[in-house]
């Protein structure tokens, strides 16, 4: 039994209020596998980098226990590269430059060994190749969650449709959940949403916290006011990571693991945010992960009488 | 003993995507005043009306145990009119009118039978007014919880900073908070205005729920999330009502009860965004505050073992 993991593994170049990098490791898989591998042992990478990438880079994944069998690594071509410049706010940013390389002809391959595949994580990509990853596994997995943002809303709805009907999750921001549904009302949007397939809808609100939504019920998870947000990149994969591989975990799938997955995967986000890129995520331990989570318990709870 | 409300009593016309009003009741002290009354039967309001508010209106304070006997009546005068129209997203608005009318020269009278006020809450007006108040109640009250708003911190900075020194709790929204501060980050921004006075910030964040800090401690409160919002008028309002009348009823101060203060409050405001102007505040229970209550609940509680 596996976690599997799709997405970008790639370079970015980010600037913030804080600071600036040159080139460095990001990808929506690197991110999302380093938050899971905290919680889960057997988690395995589908992605695809250039020749520049390096084993070097490569080995970030594999000190954390992440197989990388289904990381092709293209000889001759450049891997995907993306630099961003955020606002004041960090809430919202410019792209400054988005080269798809490998990307452009990206074709998941499923090493036999990931068959054994229980759940999987869909991070954001185009819908098709998330659609070809799922059908590429020869059981359904017990758990399939995909992320997924407005450009693909905006570019290739129909196939984005047509993916949601195949997964169990969805994450997406306020914005997005928004757009896709043509409802302001998040709760107007989330009922909408899960009619086009996802059981459950997850809507992150980046420094307002997450919504998790079934048909009967919703959960409110907070975010950990923080003093100092260096880099958001990243963010809503860890989020993703961290919450499937809390799940992997446990392993059993209802409202209130669900729940607690959110916490755990918001404590990772919050980790990420305060180093560059994923600085924040290389050396945690379990003791550092428990008294962060314990911080979104004192945080949120309150007893009436 | 009694909870002292001074704020606006007034008429309001307001415009959002779900429809529009002629002139209604409105004012921060309406609607405070109604949230606090379903906790305490003692609230008492200090504001100023012209003689077009007519005693039908006044009978909605009195209908709900609110003692209006500083409310003065300006005769030959007319009552302070807001015009508004919020857009799509319920969280930004642009003012048609602000006719001051009364409240130009409004200078707040505290009768000798509200001498025993032991709860204030300083409702949304000129910080000088909101000063003024204080000084006229011979005894320091118990509690003292002023709201305030951008337009002060333009116009009025310095009045405002030291009627701040005289509270005990501030409560705005987080781009207030931000604005008073300097400080982008809602932690770093909290740490600031906690020396300027207050023991206790409350940041209101609309749909995003809201949070409390003192030096040392943070709450973070979801806000339900509405299938509807028909007017977000006077949420703000109607939150600070709720929160010093649960407090005044339960006596005493901490940040426990400080705490169970803001769902309370939450869950008033909840009521009041559902419908236009202060309708969904007229005909509460108690039963219906509590079943609100208990969503919140609900909405935010987790066990991580």
């Amino acid at each position: 039994m596996s976690l599997v993991i799709t997405g970008t593994v790639a370079f970015d170049a980010i600037e913030t209020p804080f600071g600036k990098t040159d080139k460095i490791v990001g990808g929506a898989a690197t991110y999302a596998g380093l938050a899971a591998s905290y919680f889960y042992d057997k988690v395995k990478i589908v992605s695809v980098v250039g020749d520049d990438f390096g084993q070097d880079n490569i080995a970030i994944l594999r000190n954390h226990g992440i197989d990388t069998e289904g990381l092709q690594v293209k000889q001759g071509e450049k891997s995907f590269f993306w630099a961003g410049k955020y606002h004041t706010d960090m809430n919202s940013r410019d792209t400054l430059a988005t080269e798809l390389n490998v990307l452009a002809d990206f074709d998941p391959q499923i090493p036999e060994s990931y068959q054994d595949c229980e759940f999987l994580l869909l991070g954001n990509l185009t819908p098709q190749i998330q659609q070809t990853t799922i059908k590429r596994l020869r059981e359904r997995p017990k758990l399939v969650v995909l992320d997924t943002m407005n450009f693909w809303m905006d570019v290739a709805l129909p196939d984005l449709l047509e993916t949601l009907k195949m997964v169990d999750v969805l994450t997406i921001n306020d914005a997005e959940a928004r757009q896709l549904s043509g409802e302001y009302s998040l709760v107007k949007a989330a009922r909408k949403i899960l009619q086009m397939g996802p059981r459950y809808l997850i809507i992150k609100k980046g420094e307002h916290g997450a919504l998790l939504f079934d048909q009967e019920q919703i959960f409110s998870a907070p975010a950990l006011p923080l003093a100092e947000v260096f880099d958001p990149t990243g963010a809503g994969d860890t989020f993703a990571g961290g919450f499937i591989g809390y799940l992997s975990k446990v392993g059993t799938i209802n409202f209130n693991n669900m729940k607690n997955a959110i916490i755990y995967g918001s404590a990772l986000a919050s980790f990420c945010v305060e180093k560059f890129g994923t600085e924040g995520l290389i050396d945690l331990s379990n003791d550092k992960i428990a008294e962060r989570v314990k911080e979104f318990v004192k945080l949120s709870s309150f007893i009436i009488e």
